[in-house]
């Protein structure tokens, strides 16, 4: 079974069903990968990994995904636009790395970059983050992830938990799970809630079940997942200010007092101060088996598109 | 079959029937990746790919080649002379990336030191180039793209637009396309003519048939291929003077109105405003296909070189 | 065979037994490398090459031994600490990559990183040196090179020459050689000499044969190996001394007729001015080879911690 699309740009794009054959596709890989067979079905395939902005683990993870199929990577970093400086457009640059290539993830910081990029590309184009817009696949982990280790995603409440204003993993995961019937329960500090626009789209859309809170151990009462991200203290203009929202942001034992047995903490990663290092030796910490699930899940969107 | 040489260094070490087993080779290579095959006749073969000097298209053209033929590659970077900042010399540099594999390619700023590198080295050296000097399977794929599109080299006329002074592609290009008995029209500004040493060397051992013009319009006439380079502008000393040969070198839809129907226009890329981008997306633009091109030519030279 | 330990931090960790594992399965490899086909035995596995200092050989021939074995190499570069930029901790990046991959070598310049490395990831850990402290791989490869050419390592006369204070690479392999009953000839300048610390253990430990000398000359007599390392002349305050220093620890056919016929002269390259280069062509020279010998050693190891 194909992709309507041959395209992954945006987790908006992707209907229900689709997102769900993405699912059940990554469940087969993990097995296969926990079966420690080689596979080959992308063998001879070439999969161009184009880094306009740094990143290590949406690049390491779709190499070691292609490497794990069989395939081989073409790695180009251009951070500091060493091509740019030939005054090269990025439609060329697509246009010449398609011809090298079966398959492009591209991560750049504009915006609309990646839907630029899967207009001119013959070749199948998966967004790997497209500034603060999208980031598809790091949602699509997500999803698997909660549904993984929980069994299920509707009916859950998961609880997304830091700034929730900026930053397009948050937005595109509470798109997701709303969209698959999940409860979401909204912990930020003031002045970085979810946008009012977002959340009145995914009532109207959705009929979700959504809780705002500014309290981390109010609103982690009845959460079954926790989903942390970094609070940016460089957005406080007032030192003391920052201080403060990154102590209250902070998750540590006593924040998981009140949380229930089950809750399993999730983090996009690399995290620096937002979860207390001893949680990361208990039951709750999944975030490094969630780092794992990206490569069967970019597995399984890899066979997906590429025939 | 072998080539005689170990290496390619030059298209000038190449004979006329070397030439014409690479394009032949090149064009089996083509048909393979066609077919969607999965090959492996470099399966557990290395190419080291040396670049001292910044480089996409060709780093990733030789890359793609080798890991199409089921080979692996290591690419060692040295923009910034780190290696060279503990002291160690070129040769030492390349006696230790040969133990590592099977075939070398290297690009550096240095005339001459592709061919150092081939006098050192155990293993094949392909020069990818060496400063102003020579970029061999440059030349090659310009060659394959010309005959596989136009289906033939003897007697098409080519011209050659834009700054034949400098730059190595046009003066390879034009030696090449003079031996194979290519008619050349050479289509420059003045001050960045091709050198009159040059001219006087084609006509005298292959008596090439050469025009020469500053007039764009006038010179693509009756060419059959088009390749256009940049006008560096910053070469000229007066801004008044750049920006006039900059529009006066530029194609577009207005000079084209002078040219055959099937004139194709070709272009080693990247390019900047020498080209119209409203021309990408014409019949006449062959640039793209071109670039692809190098995958094909690039297969078949390792698979002459590499037992 | 598995080695006892799933990692390779230091030489110390290996036993007398594990070493000759370890050389004994290199012969296996350097014979295999030699007939020319091609290994499968780590296909679908990836290693994971992790360097926060740069490196060329470490890094390329632990690459093409892991190619060579069938395998595939995903490259963590950072050695401007770029995700560190984000605030990430060493040991989060280590969780990362064991999950994408097999087996881990990281190069760190902090001394017992690697250590710390080995104890967060559940995948093979392979020192590539922590800083001044430990980098067991040379070790091997400098072992398995002098039995290699010498037949032998016990009873052999090994001379270390230059600067034996600072780097790792004489004092682990003094350790090892001592242990392998090999004599040792420790040629230094004044102030360069091996820490009496260490000289000290060997004979406790091993009851080690050591010679100690400041003349060149003197000390290659009866030497049957001759190991070099640079004087870095940036350690003498004295720019005098620094000179003086330099030419009286430069190997030289002056130098060599001192030597036995049968000396060979070794390094860990890349060397600068500590060996004249019209050595280079000669059949003591043997730096080049046991470059090459990396491939093999470290295709052995790697071969015995991935099952």
């Amino acid at each position: 079974m194909n992709l309507k699309s041959k395209n992954i740009v945006s987790v908006r794009d992707l209907s229900k069903e689709e997102i769900k054959t993405i699912l059940q596709k990554a469940k087969e890989m993990e097995e296969l990968l926990n079966s420690n067979k080689s596979l080959d079905t992308m063998r001879g395939k070439i999969l161009a990994n184009m880094f306009f902005e740094p990143s290590t683990r949406t690049k390491f993870s779709f190499a070691s995904a292609m490497q794990k199929l069989g395939g081989q990577v073409l790695t180009l970093e251009d951070t500091e636009s060493t091509s740019i400086v030939k005054g090269e457009s990025l439609i060329d640059t697509i246009k010449m790395m398609e011809k090298y290539s079966d398959l492009i993830v591209i991560r750049h910081p504009r915006e609309g970059s990646a839907r630029l990029a899967a207009e001119v590309s013959s070749k199948p184009v998966i967004n790997g983050g497209d500034g603060a817009n999208q980031h598809p696949t790091q949602t699509l982990l997500d999803l698997y992830t909660i549904r993984r280790l929980k069994g299920k995603i509707e009916g859950l409440n998961v609880a997304l938990i830091g700034d929730l204003k900026h930053g397009r993993v948050m937005k595109s995961l509470a798109y997701a799970l709303a969209r698959l019937d999940a409860r979401l329960t909204l912990i930020a500090p003031i002045g970085m809630e979810m946008p009012q626009v977002i959340v009145e789209e995914l009532i109207e859309k959705f009929d979700a079940d959504i809780m705002r809170t500014t309290s981390i151990t109010s609103g982690i009462k009845e959460a079954d997942v926790a989903y942390v991200c970094r609070v940016q203290t460089e957005r406080f203009e007032d030192v003391y200010e920052a201080e403060k929202m990154q102590r209250a942001f902070r998750i540590t034992q006593d924040v998981l007092k009140h949380a229930k047995d089950e809750l399993i903490i999730l983090h996009a990663l690399p995290k620096t101060t937002e979860i207390d290092p001893k949680i990361d030796e208990t039951r709750y910490a999944k975030y490094y088996q969630q780092a794992f699930y990206g490569v069967p899940v970019r597995m399984a969107i890899i066979s997906l598109l590429v025939k």
